[in-house]
């Protein structure tokens, strides 16, 4: 089951030339989840050959420009593009009326249905639960009311050793119950043992994505141990204190949280635009965690 | 005096692999206008390496988004950038609203001043008159209220016969008054008349730009004898029907207002992301109206 995410913007506020505002396409089993939009997603979409109309959520985790601004142009050329199936909308309330107005007096009626869920920055809760992901919010420390979100794939089905089960000649019918761990009792008594039939499935991956917020022990338990973190890295660890009052990460401290989290793979991003290489950015952070990677337009990354 | 057209966006409602939404920059004697202001217009900025600092006058058509979802984000970028300087946007009233909301919730305070004149569809008017050009609406007719504009120079100062100026050891501090056409009568009574030394001024140019409009001659007058016309083509014309529905305008259409009004010159834009090459629009055009171009990205015209 794919479980990857593709990069289409790495800049923090504004953009720069070959960097864009954040948007990041999440593809878990071949649906799609778009999050943040920053201006110029749906461009990136075109440019990385991306179906727009196959995404079906979008999660916004604040309403600082460069993390939505994208939005109302991604969900005015849906409509203009023929959508009708309904789209989910996890963002900060104020956003459904910045919508409605724009589309107001464009004089928009929309074909399809918007259906929001509105995050909330007092407690990190379950937000979406469907066949493929569960989706949680994390509470992080911007400047103005910030969410994260972490994806966790639902729990997988157990595999079946197919080689034993032929051999045996027990029914495909029961591959099914088998797969969920059930033990089988048949009218004569015979019993299926799950255990013998079947091995420990992969256990479900984890993605976190820390937008924007300051180094703060407090959402580290919404993280803890994921596959893969992103967290913003706006700053060299040599503007602590600009990150600081600007409630944005350095480099280091995102490797840090990745560190103390227990992640497996780091990926940094939201890159101020004063730096024309950032490279100096990833080295800094591999410093302190290895396994980091710069999430920047166009790369995919399995989680 | 330079007056010239930079194309930023050519693509009408929804962006295409390589054409964006409607922006337009007029460099009028190195002071820069910004017409229309589609989603990532700020980019293109970027791309085609203009200082997005040195725009001082922005105009807005109408509220369709393709038109201004790229204003938000390019006025965020400006205030994080340290603009002090005071912007005049001319535009629908709506507009103010739908930016002052996005402010609001990012928290933003602008540290520049937003000058803002509403335009009306009631009545073409003067809206701007600065030391370089003169800039009028135009009535157009589309779904929403909707608005061109024509930008006129102001009027050219004589051209001085500086050999004869010399000649005749006329001092420099009279050229001024020379320029603007005014005779010269000398305490001994000696008269200099104007046209004895100076000739007539290139004449001023104008450059009219007609966003989004179906065919209708009401709004003919306001662009007459233009130097340049720039006017909507987004359907060719075996989608007049649809063109009609829409409110837009054919190749053939936009060529036939530029015939009838006396153009010398005819751009064409606001191309529907049906056409993935837009040559048949340009030979259509040109079959009415010979002197036609493409109004594509990155190109620059004189005026």
């Amino acid at each position: 089951m794919k479980f990857e995410v593709t990069i289409l913007g790495s800049s923090s506020a504004t953009p720069v030339f070959n960097r864009n505002p954040t948007a990041q396409l999440l593809n878990c089993n071949e649906k799609f989840y778009l999050i943040d939009c920053g201006e110029a997603t749906q461009q990136q979409l075109i440019k990385y050959n991306f179906k727009a109309s196959k995404i079906d959520y979008i999660f916004i985790s604040h309403l600082h420009g460069d993390h939505y601004f994208g939005l109302i142009g991604f969900l005015s050329t849906m409509n203009l593009n023929g959508r009708i199936k309904p789209i989910h909308i996890f963002c900060p309330e104020p956003l459904k009326q910045i919508l409605e107005l724009q589309f107001h007096y464009s004089e928009t009626v929309l074909n399809y249905e918007i259906i929001y869920t509105f995050t909330h920055t007092h407690k990190a809760v379950e937000i979406l639960s469907n066949s493929d992901v569960i989706v949680e919010t994390i509470i992080l420390n911007h400047r103005v009311p910030c969410t994260g979100f972490k994806f966790t794939q639902q729990k997988k089905a157990r595999k079946l050793l197919i080689d034993k089960l032929e051999l045996e000649n027990i029914s495909t019918e029961y591959y099914p119950l088998l797969k969920n761990g059930v033990d089988l009792e048949f009218p004569n008594g015979k019993i299926l043992h799950n255990e013998d039939y079947t091995t420990e499935p992969e256990p479900a991956k984890s993605y976190a994505y820390c937008s924007d917020t300051m180094f703060d022990e407090r959402y580290f338990e919404s993280i803890s141990n994921c596959d893969t973190l992103y967290h913003e890295a706006t700053f060299l660890h040599e503007l602590i204190e600009r990150a600081t009052q600007t409630h944005h990460s350095t480099a280091i401290q995102a490797a840090q949280v990745a560190q103390i989290t227990g992640a497996k793979k780091l990926l940094i991003g939201h890159f101020s635009s004063r730096y024309k290489t950032i490279e100096p950015l990833l080295l800094e952070a591999k410093t302190v965690f290895e396994n980091t990677h710069l999430a920047i337009e166009g790369l995919t990354f399995s989680i």
